[in-house]
């Protein structure tokens, strides 16, 4: 399987690899039998080891002493999904979050000031975005920082308990300064939101004069992290200390920006920050492959029922139980390509000065619309190997129980998934062409509406290639035909049309006192439309893998993968094809028969399949799995 | 909804009407962030307090002290779904599984000597059926109990770690008896599986002499419940230990029994544990009913981004959300009203002496069919609403969490889903004519080809009122049929029919050579059949109890929420419908414009419905629910 896992690896190949070393030397993390103050205790010490290998430095620009790769820096985030998932989750808010913000939106002095501090970890920090009231509405946050020209500082306060910054990862224990989003308000004016830096505890722990700390308590997961709640009241920092890069103000009270419109300057500022939410999805998709890999290997050792030649079956071998899980697993190597290539994509833009706004705009769709089916994916995927492992996954010393628990909230955080479907479906509709981000459902709709000018496919890196499938899609037409790449790429781009057209023709019929309701009756439309356009970026990305992969045998498997990974995908929404005509009766048949005959196909490779994950092994240690058959 | 709540109620109401009222005078049970010991022993605690009440008397005979309520002893278990799941286990353990055994597999003996200080907690019992290597499979169990007629007595032993009793409740602390299953020997001759009682530990808490005791550790959930592993070296039990209703052995050795056939007697003797199985289906309803509670109160006073009125809109307004919480919300009306039916025919069932074995098979079926049901709904359900909460319901003291963690293994445990739904298919083809839960796939394959004599759509209590129903169906053809009750009926009766028909003529090709093969190749078709079935039953429930409601306005509200979870029903499976050209693709569409216009219907009711379960209010004080809107 070394041949898959150098396909699976790809770019980045060599940060995995180092991680992998690194890991395996290590004693794995035990975070199982832990209460929470153990938990947080040993997660933070976990996070300063990783600070001394120095690999949090790699996404960081090398005149502060980082290394410059945003896209290995990304894939070092997640492989920390393969381990205890509050370590990932805690690095992603210092690094990722806290020091993301100070980096994409503050200035030289700033990185200069703290970027040093942030990498050595000397410098613990929060991201303190959400409310408890505002989530994922970030334009109607309600914490102030209003300017006093006299004192040249920002005042920063929250009006009631609704303001007050909830979920806030690192509050609640270690962070000692938090990146702070607030109305910025000077002349009287509000300017929209804001970063500002503000301390949050002083050189011995306590609370900083002004801001009050409360502790979320026990969670459903994720227990090693330490979120609080942040009140202000009039906490005052001094001018520098917002994060100045896309909007300042001079001494005096003047507000300048580079970008007068404060609607688009917001969604300039939040699209920065998109990396997060790519580290969540390759993080969630390699929580899931662990999970797969631990239910693949109990369910080829498990036997129960016995079988024509007298020998207990192994529950592997009874189709329900592939069911389960080998379309999970087809689907896991689809959303791996996807998210190599949006890595891949991500960094390429961070290489250019100039950013294109457009471009820019599709990259943080694509990061939304990827995040929100990995995610949703890993909860599905998680669950159904828990389930498979029956009363051994239920026990906290097989894993399952935590991989479960700590992933479950990966589709609301980091922007809840619904809400990221509806980006989705806006930036199609609108070509990216304004305020994406804006999702107030009004302004959707009426953007949509005179926006819409008919949906183009847009082109991915194996655009090429898929259209030579397409065009080669013999004109055949019996059953076989459902394993031709080319028909099912088509079907997907066909699925991806329709329903867009079909949308923006329901949105269109919006007036400016309709807007609401039309958007909200479209609701599910709105969300099945951003699903078929991920569906098909996601099929290309692994077409383009199987394209590369120059290994007979190799190609060969991963063609039955990307199959199952089609077939049951079309399976799922079979009834949208059935009514739009795009499948007949017999032929959704035929794609059910298809999905159980790759099942079959690949139930000899399914152990092969997860090992080419490489997992480092300790992390698949497990008491179900010790010991022989008896064990 | 006083009069909801009635409906809701049923023939058990002053059951729950006095539970509901203890409930409500007792503080509520705060597990939140205890640790596994504290836990458990707080559980052992209100076990105590519960064995106090007499109310675990309900269900077990006058003679020795109960009250001889079946029914009533069922709803208890269930309204026990409300609160702290945990000690609805511990509870489902000592009375349900351990007391159940010895009252339904043991003889008067058995019952005189424990069934007093089983009820008031004096002897603390564990349920020894799973083992290691084998659960779903309790035939191929391997522990042994060996008669030596020297000595009178049957030795109990543990041949290998994969004998090993494991995921055993009440044994890791508290068990001081188990009843354990194993293969009985006498003469030489294996007489099948039986079950023993045997100490596992004195009266001062120590294991008694060669009984091993470990402790599973930390769970997934259900925490308060001390789940572990029993093996035995050679343990002595007197001859009198076996509970010996369905099997004896006299002192010289010589096996007799009723049932001469060994594979009917076991299923015999495990069809009368049947009462567990729909307990756990009940306690996941009233779980799914809190947890929606939780997230429908949650929803309504949550509010994201602004509306047409420049007021920001209740996260209950918008299509998406109302399609997560509210379809759940139907189905779990509709579960509800199957499972009171159920109990209703648990309950005549052990009134009468004289045991019909066709119709017990049929009362086990369904209640197969009905836990693999209800579990998985509650799973999906209580996942929903934990996300319909965003971060607020990932927090502890939120509940959710810990419900859907408790839940989760009500899948997999009493009864894997998957095989549970392969039993009723198996039922249904076999007319329930022989041994039922023999589910071994070469088994079910040859019964189920030659047995199948056409499939016949069981009768339910509603039948008269479906058939009245059907007939008066209207000859329209236009899109508000979807919406007909009578052609609702009929689709979901059709449905059953065919999938079944189609599924014997698959199984009818089998031969003794490829009796497996076939069998697993149509295990998707057992489980749809299956579900197709149970749904059915379902939704006749739903009809009987909109039928017997006398209030007008509260019966037009039922119908709305039935007309719901038939709709959102069809929608999910409407792939099948239409490839088997029971709906046209119009057809189908209209059925999820049925789907999104119900849900329309049902927002202003959403509240109403979700109080009219009549959760005591302690079990639904949650700090995201508390204060003012900025609260």
């Amino acid at each position: 399987m070394q041949v898959l896992t150098e396909v699976l690896d790809g770019r980045w190949a060599a940060v995995r690899g180092d991680i992998r070393e690194q890991m395996a030397a290590q004693r794995p993390p035990e975070p199982c039998g832990l209460d929470v103050d153990q938990h947080r205790a040993l997660v933070s010490e976990q996070l300063r080891q990783l600070a001394d290998t120095g690999r949090p430095r790699l996404g960081f620009p090398p005149e502060y002493g980082g290394e410059g790769d945003v896209g290995g820096a990304v894939v070092s985030f997640e492989m920390l999904g393969f381990g205890d998932l509050s370590l990932m989750v805690k690095a992603g808010v210092q690094w990722g979050l806290f020091g993301g913000a100070v980096q994409s939106l503050g200035t030289e002095h700033h990185h200069e000031r703290y970027l040093p501090a942030i990498m050595s970890l000397e410098l613990p920090g929060c991201f303190a975005m959400t409310e408890t009231g505002h989530g994922s509405d970030v334009q109607s946050l309600r914490t102030t920082a209003t300017y006093d020209a006299d004192a040249g500082e920002f005042v920063v306060h929250t009006p009631d308990t609704a303001a007050r910054k909830d979920y806030i990862g690192n509050a609640a224990r270690d962070g000692r300064m938090a990146a702070v989003f607030a109305q910025l308000v000077t002349g009287g004016r509000s300017h929209g939101v804001h970063a500002f830096l503000v301390p949050i505890r002083d050189a011995d722990g306590r609370p900083a004069s002004g801001v009050t700390i409360e502790d979320c308590g026990a969670k459903a997961g994720l227990n090693g992290v330490d979120n609080g709640r942040l009140s202000f009241n009039h906490v005052r920092v001094p001018r520098t200390a917002l994060l100045n890069r896309y909007g300042d103000v001079r001494p005096d009270g003047t507000y300048t920006s580079p970008i007068e419109n404060d609607n688009r300057r917001f969604f300039t500022m939040l699209g920065t920050l998109v990396r997060g939410r790519i580290s969540v999805a390759g993080s969630a998709g390699n929580a899931t492959k662990r999970a797969l890999a631990l239910a693949v290997r109990y369910a080829e050792r498990r036997r129960q029922f016995y079988g024509p030649e007298g020998e207990e079956v192994a529950i592997l071998d009874y189709l329900a139980h592939q069911r389960r899980l080998l379309p999970a697993l087809a689907r896991t190597y689809a959303l791996h390509f996807a998210q190599e290539e949006l890595v891949s994509a991500l960094d390429a833009s961070q290489g250019t000065t100039e950013v294109d706004a457009t471009r820019q705009r599709a990259l943080e769709a694509r990061a939304a619309g990827l995040k929100a089916v990995t995610t949703w994916h890993a909860t599905g995927a998680i669950q159904a190997a828990r389930e498979a492992c029956g009363g051994a996954g239920y026990l906290a010393e097989n894993v399952l129980p935590s991989l479960k628990a700590d992933t479950d909230v990966f589709t609301t955080f980091e922007g809840d998934n619904t809400v990221l479907l509806q980006l989705v479906a806006k930036g199609l509709l609108t070509n990216y062409r304004d305020q994406f981000a804006d999702l107030s459902p009004i302004a959707t709709a009426r953007f949509a509406a005179e926006q819409f000018v008919g949906a183009v496919i847009e082109r991915t890196a194996a655009r090429q290639v898929v259209e030579r499938l397409v065009d080669a899609t013999p004109a055949r037409d019996d059953d076989e035909i459902v394993f031709d790449r080319g028909w099912q790429c088509k079907l997907f781009e066909d699925r991806e049309q329709h329903s867009l057209d079909g949308l923006a023709r329901r949105l269109r019929a919006a007036t400016k006192d309709t807007a609401f309701e039309v958007f909200n009756t479209a609701q599910d439309h709105v969300l099945h439309a951003a699903r078929a356009h991920v569906e098909r970026v996601v099929l290309e990305a692994f077409v383009a893998a199987v394209d590369r992969c120059s290994d007979d045998e190799t190609r060969g498997l991963l063609d039955k993968v990307c199959d199952l990974y089609v077939l049951s995908t079309i399976e799922s929404d079979r009834a949208w094809f059935l009514e739009h005509g795009r499948l007949s009766g017999p032929r959704a048949k035929a794609v059910v028969a298809g999905v159980n005959q790759r099942c079959r196909d690949l139930r000899p490779h399914a152990r092969g399949l997860v090992d080419a994950f490489a997992i480092p092994e300790q992390f698949l240690r497990a008491p179900m799995l010790a010991g022989g058959e008896d064990g």
